[in-house]
């Protein structure tokens, strides 16, 4: 069944309104009519299954059926912070790491990032990647889009990591020394309210000045297992992982 | 430190060798010169780092250094088994797969797969499946190179799966009834020297007669966590949670 956000919190009314986008999605692409039910989800994750009761021209009425009652959201908010990288590649982890349950995407300039991004350029990313999470969002039943960040400098980056309960980075070389305990230990210690964010580097990896600073604002440095993963796959074994840690076992 | 795969057991001897692709990407993409060191992997895993000696004008000659002692491997062999998919998905998979610790990657005709590939297709499609998770295990440090299978009849599938010791089934179905516990069960029952196959739908999911017959081959039916992943996302988290659960919990 198909899923749409709605701007503002879930209110009890008679009639909920598809417009823009979504209405055209609806009406032109699912090509839906009158009887057709579809999820609605607010911005203050409550879902509701609605139904169509009446499709205009430049919008579709529908009204509650009921509320959705399952959690689809990761118990803690995971803000995934990836260095820049080349080429589409954070456009997919936003896809990917949407689908499995990011809170909200940091995009940062790395020291060996390649691409470098000015503040101009970065606004205008923006919305492209807010669209690419909306959908995926949608897409995989999600009550919450995740936000986006895409920062121009570093140290407002730094800066931020106060906000966060727990800050995990993940390390090539943990990787390659074969630490394999931190990660473990730090998901398992996260608590109700508490947010976590983990932290990536782009392709050559977080500079060991990087590691530094991380560890100065206290993060925890860690492994994701034995074989070397790109840049763009780590965040989704970590988000993985973290969903068969909370979710599942 | 680059890696190459060599054909053969490994065996002590004098002079080791780059030929061909490689000897082309040592020499001339990466631009190695002698003093130089790369990990050589063996088709027994046996793993060792090289020392190039000489560069000649079609090969390189490299000398024994030291074995490689540490364990990339998933500690268990595990088959990805997907039902094609549309677009260039499948080698997607066959990629990130790799760096997960894949062991195979099995393709195969579901009810609902949008494209039809026939027996002639999908030989030309095998060697640039090989190539892909190639050089995927090159990049992720694996010790083996992953098989390929694409299998042009459904029933032929279906009779291979008497080889695995462990059956399971991503169930887009069980995810949405909240279905948590059978693939952490699975997985933490999975035995020294066993084997496991995970099979996965393409884009519409797998068929509720798929099911049954999965299920008469004694399959485990799972749930993935309750938001709905993509085709290609599902066995990436699969092999993620693996990963976390046997090698560092």
């Amino acid at each position: 069944m198909q899923r749409y956000f709605l701007a503002g919190k879930f209110e009890e009314q008679a009639t909920y309104k598809l417009t823009g986008d979504d209405f055209h999605h609806a009406a032109h692409v699912m090509r839906m009519k009158i009887g057709d039910k579809c999820f609605l989800t607010f911005e203050d994750e409550m879902a509701i299954v609605a139904e169509i009761t009446e499709v205009l021209e430049a919008e579709i009425n529908l009204k509650l059926v009921e509320k959705e009652e399952t959690q689809k959201e990761l118990p803690f908010n995971v803000t995934i912070a990836c260095g820049y990288t080349k080429g589409d590649k954070l456009e997919w982890v936003a896809q990917k790491a949407t689908e499995l349950g990011m809170f909200e995407l940091i995009g940062f300039p790395s020291k060996t990032s390649v691409v470098k991004w000015d503040e101009k350029k970065l606004t205008k990313k923006v919305p492209r990647f807010e669209k690419i999470v909306k959908e995926a969002a949608e897409q995989s039943h999600r009550q919450k889009v995740p936000g986006i960040q895409l920062l121009s400098h570093f140290n407002d980056f730094t800066k931020s990591l106060v906000n966060y309960d727990h800050i995990l980075v993940a390390y090539e070389e943990s990787a390659k020394s074969g630490e394999t305990k931190s990660f473990v230990k730090s998901l398992q210690e996260v608590k109700t309210g508490e947010s976590v964010i983990i932290i990536f580097g782009p392709e050559g990896g977080l500079s060991p000045q990087e590691i530094d600073i991380f560890s100065k604002e206290k993060a925890v440095i860690c492994g994701l297992g034995p074989r070397i993963l790109r840049a763009e796959t780590a965040p989704l074994y970590a988000l993985s992982a973290m969903s068969y840690q909370w979710e599942l076992l």
